[in-house]
């Protein structure tokens, strides 16, 4: 997990080397939310996933880069005042509080933008197929039908009060579905077709939710010190969460039920699967 | 002109038809700002360029739909609040105002995942190639080292008075980067190699310019009403424009001499170019 965090980092100091013109801001704010904090979980999955299908380290790292630009966008304009309104992310003050809203609006934009840049990159794999395909299905993931889409759920969640099914389908569009896209980019990388990518999928859909379970969980019981982050703010905003629908007891033991069903979605691989098994436990088991 | 807005707002109806669940505010905010309204330049002018490769016009309306779906975002995000603060857009309340702030920046960054959704499709173009370089450049011409650096560039501009140059090339990232991709796209789609844009890149940066002036001009000339927007604002905010840098004789002169300058560099094309030169005047000749 650290070496791959690593190698993030690294990589998004390339990518963000200041071009020393009136830019320099847009890359400073860049920067600050991309750099240095974050588990990487994203990247560490398509990392993981990449090593089932014999696909180069580099070309899971710069996916894995590309995943990590798409969520962070989705944190800087998610802590923005007209949306969740926080101060701090990452135990740093959040960009628009280091810089502005305005400059808060187009580093998410431009991290957006950067990803796709980075997946469509012939550097990233050098079959156009494989290229074209990662775009596609990171576009999918993050859009309307994905990740923005789970973000207008969560907005109409502090007015409806979601029953689980509703808030189960918000979770799977919020995080979930970039979760998923995960593992399918170690599967696109490593040209396996979609109908051999099952397991994996089933696998993702389990962890996700187990994640987002685990996060409600620290929401509550949390220290905020160490989660980097307020906590609390999802029960006084009247927001449906897993641990208000089902209770502390019953949230935990889901979570650790879908943690034991993710691994046994594996079944298919031997000890090269042992890391996504280690990540399915570690995604529960986390105090931040 | 006509016939490829009607075509692009068909589209546009097409990818953003109501999804029936809670999502919903999300896409009739992404609806309000898509459709019927603007002069969809940029997909006139993929289209207009498709013309000289023998490109299909389904092709070339889907990656000028993409095009405008990054277009579309700019603007909603452009007029929110924290950036320039505009309460009309094309006639009509802008996003935060006919919506809110929270849903204005969830449907700027899902339109712009829908950009990537579009142009990865294989319903664009059969080829992987082509999909993967149009989101290559797409990226590029959108994010950091194209639009919204120049947007960076434009906030800046408020508290430096930039020079002619600076001027230049902050309006080259904003509007340029993206008008000259609508000119590589038909390129890309017709498979010309990247020698063979060199007319045409020529010609979409003195338009791209020629556009901006003309656009300043409005903007002190203007009838609000027709322009569809508020007119004056950035000689209010103490920005430089080309008409303050240049006054308003020798930027209309200037506009005029780039309209004919971009028409030089269609000589090599026959009468299958005259599209973009109508265009080319048009950009400057238009009232909003």
């Amino acid at each position: 997990m650290q070496s791959v965090a690593a190698d993030i980092d690294t990589l998004f100091d390339q990518v963000l080397a200041l071009p020393g013109d009136p830019r320099d801001v847009l890359y400073e704010a860049m920067r600050h939310a991309a750099i240095g904090g974050g588990k990487r979980l994203r990247p560490l999955l398509v990392y993981a996933a990449s090593n089932l299908f014999n696909v180069s380290r580099g070309s899971a790292l710069r996916a894995g880069l590309a995943i990590e630009c798409i969520h962070v966008y989705s944190l800087i304009h998610d802590d923005m005042p007209c949306m969740d309104d926080d101060d701090m992310r990452r135990g740093k003050p959040t960009v628009h509080k280091a810089f502005n809203e305005a400059v808060a609006v187009l580093a998410g934009d431009a991290l957006q933008a950067l990803a796709f840049e980075v997946v469509a990159d012939p550097e990233t794999h050098p079959d156009p197929f494989v290229r074209a395909e990662l775009a596609l299905e990171l576009a999918r993931a993050s859009g309307p039908s994905g990740m923005a889409g789970g973000q207008m759920m969560d907005l109409e969640a502090e007015e409806n009060r979601f029953d689980l099914p509703t808030t189960t389908r918000l979770q799977q569009l919020k995080t979930g579905a970039l979760i998923a896209f995960c593992l399918e980019a170690g599967a696109i990388l490593g040209h396996v077709p979609p109908e051999g990518r099952r397991g994996l999928r089933a696998y993702a859909r389990d962890i996700g939710l187990a994640f987002q379970i685990a996060d409600d969980l620290l929401d509550v019981e949390g220290d905020a010190a160490v989660v980097g982050k307020a906590t609390g703010k999802d029960a006084d905003a009247g927001k449906a969460t897993f641990v208000s629908l089902l209770g502390v007891e019953r949230a935990r033991k889901q979570a650790s039920m879908l943690v034991d069903q993710a691994i046994a979605h594996l079944a298919a691989f031997g000890a090269e699967a042992d890391l996504l098994r280690a990540i399915a436990r570690y995604v529960v088991e986390r105090d931040h």
